[in-house]
């Protein structure tokens, strides 16, 4: 049962979101006394992993009379082509109208971060991806990304309201204020390890004072077997992580003994340059992706009506009539 | 009093909505009985149009200990240029750390939709732009997008809720649903006259059935002065909007005697279309941008502590101290 | 016998239409009492399709001495390769040399011509395609186009000459001119039918004044049976024909019940186009393509003496003797 | 009088170089007993050099009836804008009808030759052009391409009857054919010195045997004060006609004491090689241009009903109404 | 008297380093009893800045005949436009003919290397440019190509024997090797301190275990006034010497208290990365250039026989006789 | 034993051509007291052709204290990787650090060479390629340069020492002098002939006076069996050296008699000319390449210390330790 999941907002619920148009149609309707059954169909103008039918599933449960409506729709997370249908609605105008928007816009924002997740999680190959965009997003829809991006195959995200709603647990370690505030990056990770509880992965980042394969080595001194591994963030100005500062900090840690700690990579990912990367075979552990998940552009959908009281109809420049996709199954 | 116009929803207050690492700093540091007063700088990496200022004051204003903390800010809409620092906070760090995500976020989503509602403004020179983006992103912030449309320059915008935030009147008349239904564009804005109120503007929409010109001048012929405009919003498979078209039903309006009957135009605008309609002198009454602004990248804006407890501080690649900027004022 | 199916024009046999030096030549050469025997040879400057050959040796035969004289030509029609001679003519200079530029020329523009006809047939498959570049170029020429672009492999083309001389069924149902005339698409093409023979294809123009699935619909819905199709030629301002266009057009005719009736297209298709269109699966049952054909450039041919009374002989830059091509053919 | 420099083909006159669905036109209309009065305006889609227009209105001199039309057009050899209306018809449908495609495609052509005769021309300067295409063109239209030509600025054109049309003397001195007939360039133009009459300019064409430089010297120490110049045509494979060639053959005339012998360029030349020439500052003293004319596009012209009995009428896409422009005189 | 500062190595005077054909042709024209005067100009193919015209005539004047000979040259340094004679040589071929591959060979390299380092120079405005290049060419002519360098107006260079030829003071401090023997960039900088003489400026390198910025404040804290700056040469992988980093190690310099220590910079230097650290307004205080100016393109030099006894006389492609230079000044 | 076939010249030996600072660190290491045992590695930038390792290597032995130094090394003329170690030496840094500078600068310069010649060799495949650059290039590296070549696969080169130290027979025949002097092609060749030993191959160069073609049949007229070529060497300005121009002269030289002669091409051949001519399938004899090889850029090589006394070491951005490659020998 999808519909728990999901926390239906009060605009969204009384059409405060809605185009404005939308409210208007259904006052004319009212007073035409017309209140046809359409059936509206939903579809990408681009390819990409659906994201957002859940929620949307959620929304549709709350305002459409059981007996009179029917919903058909593709699952959560799976591959869709472009001007695939996702989602069929067949209700009471009077019933969906006010709720397009909401239903589009919904798919649109969440397949769009999803997609670009699975983006980097594909060319990323068995290195696992960690979602680390909230800091580039409006808040009131960091939670809604960090889900799309665990649906598009992170393994985790960097919200708490993100990882409750995808059911992982949240990750991060150390910000850099944590460092400049204690003063040197040992004594951070020092106190890391003192006051978090024990299945808190330490992590150091290194990258805050010194040279990194410097602090590393140093971090790795002070924790030994307590250090899961160094977290590098060099901004592009510094020459970003390149393969070559992972493999010298790699050989570096090696030289030093400390094989078993791990190398996390954080700072402008992209499929690109995540692809660079593992080809060169520089030994990443984990990349973290923030603003490539969270500057994705939605993928827009069209809503269109394809039937009216049973009758094939639609605009110019659609087919009338119901479009054919045996993938669909019907969930109400 | 900027604080008023904004909601803090209540996973931002209790940072459910920050990453995860921001909490494990503030417990750390609790335990380890450090608060120093930080001075924190928040600064766009790319130039545009600043929006979300206003929100992110509403936030410090509810967090912050009115007697320790110091707040600079530039204002609500100004531009602001690359690496620029746009808000100051000198805060004990107890009190922002948790924050920082939010405002990051909240300023880079808002910067991100005024900047490219800026640019098409720029572009249409005197003619009205009007932001119907809704349907192309998550109603949670369709409407905080619809207000930094409007903080961008235009008009207008599309839903209720974003309308009311923008202190504008929302604008939308007819979507292709109600020509559907009702199964004629004229019978349409007939209805549409009948059951609407005075102010509303009557606009016709005339791609759905028929050919454009042949709609508009039925449409005009019904309602005749009533008749405030009609919209186009043919689809790019029927050459989109164009300048041609734009002109030929111009023309054909005019060869009927309805001169008044504004033309409005809707469709995929981006600014290189709209200053091609400009540059040709195609006599557009109005544009409807939707999913430019939508997909604006957000702007990732840099967050970093150059003091603490007085001292210059900065991690690598950062200038240590407060950066010099005589535009910002102080708000708190 | 291939000369009867070509006039040769008095201005080309006394010598009109040549390059005035020839002339110049002939005088001087008469002057010297010189009159060698010289082998010419012709061949293109890049690959194709031969074309006029045909009208080339209907030429010849008027003007050679049939005793003094040997000619070697490659078939009409056929491909040729970059700098491969398709023609080779051994007889005195006084005989040949006038028409040195006529022979090229003939052979540059119909070759330009069949050449991009074959483009384009090619790209169309199995569907077959129509030429109708007449509006587009000199009527004096015209004709021979047609030819030439049935030689390249039309199925048919749209002047009365130029059918005849290739031996096909001219073709074309209505211009723009009688619809606007009749003032409606269904008046027209049920006035067509009245005053048509049988065996001439009813196919209604359905653009002229409303959207064209609506006029599709409509002329089927009046001769139902008699009508064979409908032509599509939608201007690049409405979106051009796109395959979207045909599909929907065919969805609603189908839908109507009128499976019978063909879709025919036209409307600035180039190979390119009709690829796009061919791969989009769009059910087009017939192209026809002008200006692609019309503004062909022609495929410059060399004339080149390579021998002079039976001795090797070539300008600079080309290889003295008979250029070899097992190809050729004995034809005179 | 423009019309008597022009002959109108009979298969012109009967239509049989029309499309063939205007003589369908025709005959539906006179069945249905309508000829009404059209007014019929021709524009091109592109900008360039007016041509054709005398030839066009050399045939609608002929075919309409004086009394019951009007016409009005731009003179010969100016510039037109892309959509400008150059030529408006006002006819009965009858007597105009049937003509349409002619009319087109001579200005197509025409258009096409003189606008690209222009822009090389216009790059030229004060140095003369020469057309000599006509051998890599149909040789029934080699005349009007010549007259085009002239139309469009060249000083004089290769072929006989186009330079008889244009009114001016035709140019072309001596082919390959004669040096190698003749065996040694020396001996060809002291054969051409003996026999041609004192008007004909002595050129020789130097680059047949030997090295440029060196026949050019052989030839003026031959003919002296007779020779007016010679003419460089070097093919592609030895470098094409290049400035360091011109520069190089002046100076060894000028060493041997023959500043008076002219240069005269030929060989692929287009607008982008003459200007290169011009702006090296090489002195050539005449420019020959052939395949870049011969293969000019042809203009398109949109030749559209506006008017049918008076009333404003156009297929979608095009304004009802005469088109105004200031520039067209009426010629009938 | 330009002779003395170069060497004419003994394998240039003997002509091993010669085209083995020259050799051959003073053989076979010493066996014909033929020894003409010749007048042989240099030229070069592109335009930059002139060298190697002195070591040029060091070695004509061992070589000519007093008496027979005479040279007219340009400068050293002085700009040349392409194809301009640069050096003009009149002298018995016996005695010129078997070093005109030194002659050519000496100016393509040196004039290469001296139009590198004026583009260094030339965007380097008024901070001063470096030449340490030495160790990406074969040492024979490392020291040729320093002094190319200053002529093309580098301040100094990093060899001694290329530092003498140029009449400069070598250039050059502390490497990698220092650093990393001694163990720490501090005692490194300390030890050059002890037993450098006064005159050779204390200058750190401080890339080489640390950050720059931390290495660079150690060195002034431990120099203080002794320090006169800092090498920065970070490498690509660490993002190479930025505006950001310069500026950085700048400010915390200058927080420090060292306003004095001035900021040297190399690593792969290009005129488009000097411009764009020019453009930045970085604080640089020089640049060291190497690989750009080793690794440029010799200006291949054209040497051609213009007269023979007195006669005008040149191979195809050239022009005989002398090319008038007014800038060439009789050196011999 | 490779160290004889290398002078090394005294400015070497003492330094002076070494960048300074390794003379100040011999000075700073030796008032120190320290001379600790170094492991210095060389490794190229880029991939390419190994060359100078043996002039290296002679250098080495010159200067290493046998007892205490060791050296590993690949062969001269290997395929080498980007960043692959090609020499490893470890010596007291006393002994070796004054060269660090003149070996990276042998094995730059010397592998970039043979690196461009192999380019031309392979695409050439079996026609042989001649190095001819001396002309481009200082004196004092041109017998380098050659040597370089020929270990990069050209069968031989153009100046005597090159050959010498390549142990190659010199090749170059006859140089435009030789033609100017005598006055005409066929006297060069002849006196050529008449003077020089029975080995000398003759091959006459055509391109000076009169067309390539022409010269070539009356220099095979002359010397007939005694022929062994000619050479083309068109400048650019005639075209150049086309496939077109070597199938010409092969075709004329055929015709009259003279298959044995053989066509050697010169002139600004590159590898993609090189491979273009050999696509064509002209029939080239043999390739002389020089400007090519001469202006190719030094391929860059590293010289780290990876140990200081045993112990691993390395600055930032190196590994530290001896990076293993099992491609290299011990060779002392």
């Amino acid at each position: 049962m999808v519909s728990s999941e999901f926390e239906v907002r009060r605009p969204v619920l009384v059409g405060d979101t809605a185009d404005v148009y939308h409210q208007r149609t259904i006052t004319i309707l009212r007073n035409e006394s017309m209140n046809p059954a359409v059936t509206m169909e939903f579809a990408p103008e681009k390819g990409g992993v659906l994201c957002g039918i859940n929620e949307a599933r959620a929304l549709l449960y709350r305002i459409l009379p059981e007996s009179a409506s029917e919903v058909w729709a593709l699952g959560e997370g799976v591959k869709m082509d472009p001007n695939e249908v996702v989602l069929r609605v067949k209700a009471p105008y009077g019933s969906i109208g006010l709720y397009e928007t909401a239903i589009s816009g919904t798919l649109a924002s969440s397949s769009g971060w999803a997609t670009a997740a699975r983006q980097c999680v594909d060319v990323a190959g068995e290195t696992p991806v960690l979602a680390i965009g909230a800091r580039n997003i409006h808040p009131n829809i960091a939670a809604e990304m960090d889900y799309a991006s665990v649906q598009g195959g992170c393994v985790s995200c960097s919200t708490i309201q993100g990882a409750r709603m995808a059911n992982v647990t949240p990750a991060g370690n150390m910000p850099h204020a944590l460092n400049l505030i204690i003063g040197e990056v040992v004594k951070a990770i020092e106190a890391f390890d003192r006051h978090m509880p024990q299945e808190v992965p330490r992590v150091a980042l290194v990258d805050t004072f010194r040279d990194e394969a410097e602090d590393a080595v140093s971090a790795a001194r002070s924790l030994r077997d307590h250090l899961r591994g160094v977290r590098l963030d060099t901004p592009p100005e510094r020459g970003g992580v390149s393969p070559e500062l992972v493999r010298e900090v790699r050989a570096r840690l090696d030289l030093a003994g400390f094989r078993h700690v791990e190398i996390m990579v954080s700072g402008g990912f992209t499929p690109d340059r995540i692809r660079q990367m593992v080809e060169s075979g520089a030994p990443v552990d984990s990349f973290c992706v923030g603003y490539y998940i969270a500057s994705a552009s939605p993928i827009a959908f069209r809503s269109d009506i394809h039937e009216v009281d049973g009758r094939p109809m639609a605009k110019r420049g659609r087919i009338p009539g119901v479009t054919p996709n045996p993938r669909l199954d019907r969930v109400m």
